[in-house]
């Protein structure tokens, strides 16, 4: 795809070839991230950040991202009851807020609202998730941590094997990862969820259609033994009718030290899409995790100002001019990373 | 009147010199706005955003114009409910916050306020709207964009024609554009309005005082035949004491192409201050105007940049070094406008 | 101490040198704060400003402190509720977020919570208060404006006379400023408080045990008579079980101009933390006090950005650069200060 002046509203805009463009250009953006270098190459430019429901770690993110790219961010949060409760259209909304910035990054509860909103705008619009539906960004850095962490392990993501766990159903992010690994060829995907929380059949068929191996399991142990990673998930409890039905499922599957000790092949990649839930009553990720080095979830967040680095030098048509506008970093940073 | 260091806290402090100083700068903002070119003239200035009372574009609006001549914003959204609380006095607050930026944009709900607060404030203050009394930027963008229109159809703001439309009584936007057209000799201005919602009396008064001719009228067809400008408002339903009472008047006024066609001289300017009320039971403007080339309602929308710009510019002295600080803008912003 | 990359988290850090180092960097930072000059020393920086309780001059002196160095500030405003709603730890909220910026003011409600914030962020981490624990920043201003005032009065720290006045209970900012104040030799303190809310008797012993003279007493006017500073305190009404109880202080000791006038010696400094309250039944400093220019609770809270600004610039590094990286301020700023 072009993407100078496009709309990422899916991951389904997707090729191969795109996203492997994605993660060229994220790779380039490490010195900035890691504030070993500064770029001002968007220096005067405007993010509209516009939040209609709350997320705090990618409203920050994507306006993190903006602002190691030289530009400013403006922030709206929360509902915006004001104009809606007077009537006025999603286009309006779209057109006016537009004119305000040089590209948008828009969450929104309700589906296909970026996309109808993205419809009227002036300027590129970035999907930062609508309802249960869509969250391109999140699905990118999730397949560029894997990509990340298997190639210092000395692989890529042609054979990836992965074991997916727990909430399968609910979960946006794994079925987004899935529908992006369907584009290299021979993955292998384990998928652990009680019954109830499968996979969407739809999902696992367009897999198999395609050549993918996919296995079904109820057995956490058994699963993530021959697997380069192991894919956590939370119960989305806030998707379940009653708190009961959510705890029927929640700690169901618990991976800690002792069981990835005994279970796992040596360096085996885990990574969750975070918040993971450290009540004592859940725990998916055990604590004792946390001085493993192969526990990736820190990691998998700071890829995230990479990958929204990427999509805004990328959208804005500046990768080759980030490097043309950058210094040295003047500030103490030690013992940052 | 001279801007340096002043407030701007009311349309009433303006003589038409002023008003056309305004217009001047706003216009030499336009390729900042549109993108062709960038300003860091205010590199390093505090903008202090204090929206007491929310209103989502027009924060935007200024923090944008702001930052489109290169300066920071700091934003404080909803109730500054803890100091008040503790009894804190608007004499305190203003001499506190004031200390931490270079200038002011506050709106609050309450009348008077903001010019209590620029009384004790040590920086400028632009009203940004104090309950039903003032909102000057909005006022001014309303006449900037009148005057833009016109002057693309080959005419100007002297023996203008207009037709103001819908809640005349409680839009705090048509009182304030017609005290500013009252600067203007020989404007024609019909008002149509249910007899509830008429125009307050000592604005009509003070407009045929001055020499202006005012038709009031209760039927929209035949009003709209021979005007430049047709400015539809929407019945600002938060006003009346019931629903049922606001009811009454909505959707008693409404424009569509077909009106438009059988009706309005070419290239009849429509106007709008936003939000308009798209709701089945409302629309005072029909979708089906927005194909139309003289729905002005986003230009009006996109004026807002300029003239806030102009303000900033004006107030900050700096009108004279905005293109000296200039260069080409650096990413691709095809298509913006 | 060693500032660069460390956190500031509790006025108990600190020895004498380390305050006195704080303020010659603060000195230097005046004519930023002043806008006679303005600095880019930390462009490309991003301030992580997070206040997890509201508190409005707080959170804009500190993103208004980082702005004026060149940075910029990514906010998050109000609790942090998604998050912990769904089980996140402390521990993952901090990794997580300190990876979007290169340093951290953070507010929160709970007692320690900024410093276990702190143990997992990857970034230098100020304390912008947690609870009723502590606000190491408001202390330093506190101090740094006693020095500043004395001076210009021929006067040093050392042999200080203050008298506390108020809630000095419940007040944090009179606890914090004891203790630093016991870096100083000879100071000598009276405290003026109904005996409910006397000043805890530990840090009362700890002055006294470290050889300063403490007085404690019921009469503000007897109290005033020989200090350079009276340092007057609102009562924390929110702290007492009913309102029924707080209004049993509330008012109890005014300090007007006619009691400054026939009690103090000339020249006699007043102090506060601010909001002052201002309601009839309060008034511990009276409005009538705004002329005198005795009076230095506005440019106490002006000092806060200086204070502000040299934190940042010492947890950075950057003091000697901000020099370096200055020039003329470009805007009208006649009559500012």
């Amino acid at each position: 795809m072009n993407f100078a002046g496009n709309h990422i509203l899916s991951i389904q805009q997707f090729e191969r070839d795109d996203v492997d463009r994605i993660f060229d250009v994220a790779d380039r953006m490490a010195p900035y991230a890691q504030r070993r270098r500064i770029t001002r190459v968007l220096e005067g430019a405007i993010l509209g950040s516009m939040f209609f429901e709350p997320s705090t770690r990618t409203r920050v993110s994507f306006g993190s991202a903006f602002n190691l790219l030289g530009g400013e961010v403006r922030e709206t949060t929360g509902f915006e009851s004001t104009a809606i409760a007077k009537g006025e259209s999603l286009f309006d909304t779209a057109r006016v807020l537009s004119g305000y910035s040089d590209v948008i990054a828009m969450r929104h509860p309700m589906e296909g609202s970026v996309a109808e909103f993205a419809a009227a705008s002036r300027v590129p619009v970035i999907n930062g998730g609508d309802g249960s539906n869509e969250h391109p960004s999140q699905a990118l850095l999730d397949l560029y941590t894997i990509r990340s962490e298997i190639a210092a392990r000395g692989k890529s993501l042609d054979q990836l094997r992965i074991a997916m766990v727990g909430d399968l159903r609910y979960g946006r992010t794994v079925h987004s990862l899935c529908k992006l690994l369907g584009l290299y060829p021979g993955v292998q995907i384990v998928l652990v969820s009680p019954q109830a929380l499968q996979m969407p059949a739809e999902i696992v068929e367009d897999l198999r259609n395609t050549g993918h191996s996919v296995l079904e399991s109820e057995q956490l142990e058994a699963s993530i033994s021959n697997v380069d990673i192991v894919y956590s998930t939370r119960i989305q409890e806030e998707r379940f009718n009653t708190q009961e039905e959510a705890d029927l499922y929640r700690g169901r599957f618990r991976l800690n030290q002792n069981i990835y000790t005994r279970h796992c092949e040596p360096n085996t990649v885990i990574m969750h899409p975070l918040p993971r839930d450290s009540r004592e009553n859940a725990r998916e990720l055990d604590d004792d995790l946390n001085d493993n080095p192969n526990l990736a979830i820190f990691r998998q967040a700071d890829n995230g100002l990479l990958v929204r680095m990427a999509l805004f030098a990328l959208i804005l048509d500046v990768v080759d001019d980030v490097d043309t506008h950058a210094r040295d970093v003047r500030w103490y940073t030690g013992g940052r990373f």
